[in-house]
């Protein structure tokens, strides 16, 4: 063994132990998604991650890790754990579509847009930020801080969603004729907590990895600390949803609890690198008050979001992004104006993008189910198979 | 990179690792509770485990901590791995209660004694024996070998149970006027089933990262060995219970055999370091005997404990401490009454004071739902929402 | 820390990360088979995986290991690492049998057989390939490269499976008296999606962790690579399963598509370390093709396999083992020739022993339940207990 790649081979199965525990939150989207919908739609929703997730990773693969960096080069470590790494992320990127559009989408034109999607448009976004670098020197030049992807992840999937929300309308029966809003209930609980929970551990692969290295005493310490921020906003985003449901309900609402948890992750996640140990509370618990309300923000504009991805990823995606230029206090060089410039920057392009790509394919080929299959379920029309053939079912 | 630096590096991400596993063990509770309770108390408990569970960390956080070591201070590794290590552990104290009272007990109360028990009960028990060690040169000193706390963690939370279970008394019908005992079966095998699994892969990082440190040899083989150990009592545990429940009623109940495994981790916990690879075999082996005896003999004394925690944490635990003056032959200064010195003290601090604690909250908000609500369910009035709502039930 | 001991150190740590992820297959083989099967036969589906798992653990301790390596030594890592690693990989060979029995096998005689197994015929393949190599300079010397098991793990648990079907024979009611096959449904798909990704997850491990070492720069760049060829050849073959499936039947299905990853990801097990990142994609894609026609293959066979083992697990392990000689391009000294002579030689003794005890088991403890029994579901007669106890069922 020759010292001098003692630091690259730390670092190389230091990204590939992190790369494991992101792969972790594929598993962890889908049983949360199978969990929120109903049964008529559980193998459907299934399928959906599976596939594009496959697709997109497939798809980074080929081209889109070359897109984003310029080539397949790295130097402080394995280049096929950078790459590995790096592709983990990707899949997130559409799995947080997946939720979203869940109870009426078909899977062959989100596999095509996810072709799009995981070719070119992550990849654009991720060059000018983690990457090559595009519009260096240009007046689009981008320099916030996010570490691991408040906006660069979150909020790119949450713009595409809000996209494909927008183009497809909300499921039949959500909002009725006299302007109410028909409560649709989670089909498996235990599914949701099991998904939610996967993704929470996925985090510290995300955020802690997205350090880069562990190969000095620094690094190191930013690491963990990076991984107890990222656990402490969830901790607090749990708690707080726990505490407004039960001030409004006198219940506490477990997959509320869970989408509060899950907002303080997202909002954790662009500077937990940077935060002292008690400031990711504050984030976190702000996050969780940003999903509650947008839950409800969003269905009263009518944007069905069937598992709350809007909220969860979009909203505290953006929310994270700006809390780093509030409450960084190790003297970095952020500025709001930097942070919002990002967020502006990548939201524009990312919304815009995919509004354009979906738009077209809906002419081609419809994003949506027919009428007949969304009622009937879309287990049957798109998968083939039910999900729990056995179990009689109580309603439609 | 300094040289100097490499056994903190490498020892933060053996930490980092090790956590990461322990935290595979909240899944774990949850998903091996869900599956243990009726359906109508699936989606209360799945909230109780996640509510206790953030509350503990967090207050481990604020309070719990500083509690046990007297500071955030660690000069071999980054002081944010070493606490999410010790973090991680707290949780399991709670969450072995959770199943314990489940089909019966309502979040607030339990959430509040969270409070006490994650900043004070178990931070003063690991101060007196992993930590500042502030009864030092007293006559209650503790000296003990407790590796990992089949006493600190298993037996702490099996005490805090048994006081819960005597304030809060039986579920309603399980034991009926004329002397029977019902059987509530289990609703969800697979989900036990995963549990059970999340929870073993879970103890290697609690064991395996109990040792502290595999920057050297020394300690590397330690690790391995700690590991192993700990499988093998699982594996005996696990085939014991196994062969006991063929015996006894030629069918392999599979809740019975994952509970004989879970006591046998709960068994080895305490010296997985210092025993050879053949002796986890009888510890875990006899482990199992103390499951299948300790459920029928906790029935017989009316302590009705829905998930059998109290066989597999207290009575394990205590048996583990005891087992390492029994089994340890590695010449350490090891003695039966250091051991059962250390059980004692710790056992009576933490059953009084939990009593006490839960006892003054009972009072000021019972920690029982009311009989209505226990028998529609608590899924409803605790959470607000069922756990498979579209499914028909056969019973209640 | 002696700087002599670092490579020692990290590959033991390399190894423990390794075998963990492994680990997670155990309960990724539980849900799969038990979200395959019907809900009659889930308990005890998940009794027999969880009974095996231990007891071939177990054994491979006590005997396996020493007949498979000689002896316990290992200069290069902790020896205890080394052999939590191995005996990871002795339990996958029963659990790809657990499934391809399920809905008719008695665990007793299986769990009998799997001593044998575990004693000495799966350690006797391992003696022969990887470990002490007691056929070296006959004639049956084997030569070829088998990375991680597509031969000496997946082929030899199919064998042994083939050989379990030809004895057992097919369900009752499988196949019926007019010729037709009769379509027996997955009775939970979520559980089916949850463990193939965990059995995906743990691929990394298993490929990964055999390159054996990651303490130095080319090995740490062949564990990244192998793992990056892993999951190609996975993504590969979840989406030609998919495009096969649509172009077939314009759905989607699941169950397929995720058979069709573990096809994939059984035929890049041989070679994983030795393609280039672009090969997988030819591999997986062509192991996806083999199980969707395998699967055919073997109902027109009648040889019923409930969850499709032989197709993933024996034809792409014979697949992936001749794929090295077509594909591998750095120059080892693979041929054609000595890829076949390891399949046969492997293939023979591994079908021909298990048969051999397999038939004569059968005569002293039938491997098959009572036709009543399977009637009723096996979660009664074998494991006391049933899966879901409250949910209707609208069919047997």
């Amino acid at each position: 063994m020759e010292l001098q790649h003692l630091p690259y081979i730390l670092d190389t199965f230091f990204a590939i132990f992190a790369m494991t525990l992101v792969i972790f939150m594929v598993p962890g989207f889908a049983m949360l998604e199978a969990g929120l919908v109903r049964t008529k739609n559980v193998s459907a929703v299934l399928m959906m991650n599976t596939m594009i997730y496959a697709v997109a990773s497939f798809m980074f693969l080929l081209i889109g890790y070359t897109v984003a960096f310029g080539g397949w080069e790295n130097g402080s470590m394995s280049v096929y754990a950078a790459f590995l790494f790096q592709m983990a992320f990707v899949g997130k990127v559409v799995n947080i579509m997946s939720g979203g559009v869940s109870e009426r989408a078909r899977v062959i034109p989100f596999a095509l847009f996810t072709i799009i999607m995981a070719s070119f448009l992550y990849p654009i976004a991720v060059n000018w930020t983690w990457g090559a670098d595009m519009l260096k020197e240009t007046v689009f030049d981008i320099s916030m801080h996010d570490l691991a992807g408040s906006t660069v992840i979150h909020s790119v999937g949450g713009w595409a969603l809000l996209a494909a929300i927008l183009i497809m309308g909300p499921r039949k029966g959500k909002y009725t004729k006299d302007g109410k809003i028909r409560a649709i209930p989670a089909s498996n609980i235990p599914l949701v907590t099991l998904g939610a929970f996967l993704l929470w551990i996925g985090w510290f692969g995300f955020n802690g990895g997205s350090v880069g290295s562990i190969s000095s005493k620094e690094s190191a310490d930013a690491v963990a600390l990076t991984i107890l921020n990222t656990n402490t906003a969830g901790l607090a985003g749990a708690i707080v949803a726990g505490i407004i449901m039960y001030l409004k309900y006198k219940k506490l609402d477990i997959t509320m609890i869970l989408n509060g948890a899950l907002g303080g992750l997202v909002a954790i996640t662009a500077g937990a690198d940077l935060y002292n140990i008690y400031e990711p509370i504050i984030i976190g618990a702000f996050g969780a008050v940003l999903v509650v309300f947008a839950v409800a923000f969003f269905d009263r504009l009518k944007l069905d979001d069937p598992v709350g991805a809007l909220s969860v990823h979009l909203v505290n995606g953006i929310w994270g992004t700006v809390a780093v230029a509030v409450f960084a206090s190790n003297g970095e060089d952020i500025t709001l104006l930097n942070q919002l410039k990002g967020i502006v920057i990548i939201g524009v392009f990312a919304f815009a993008s995919s509004y354009l790509v979906l738009f077209l394919l809906n002419k081609i080929i419809p994003l949506r189910v027919s009428a007949e299959n969304e009622y009937d379920g879309l287990d049957i029309s798109e998968c083939g198979l039910e999900s729990y053939p056995e179990m009689i079912k109580s309603k439609s």
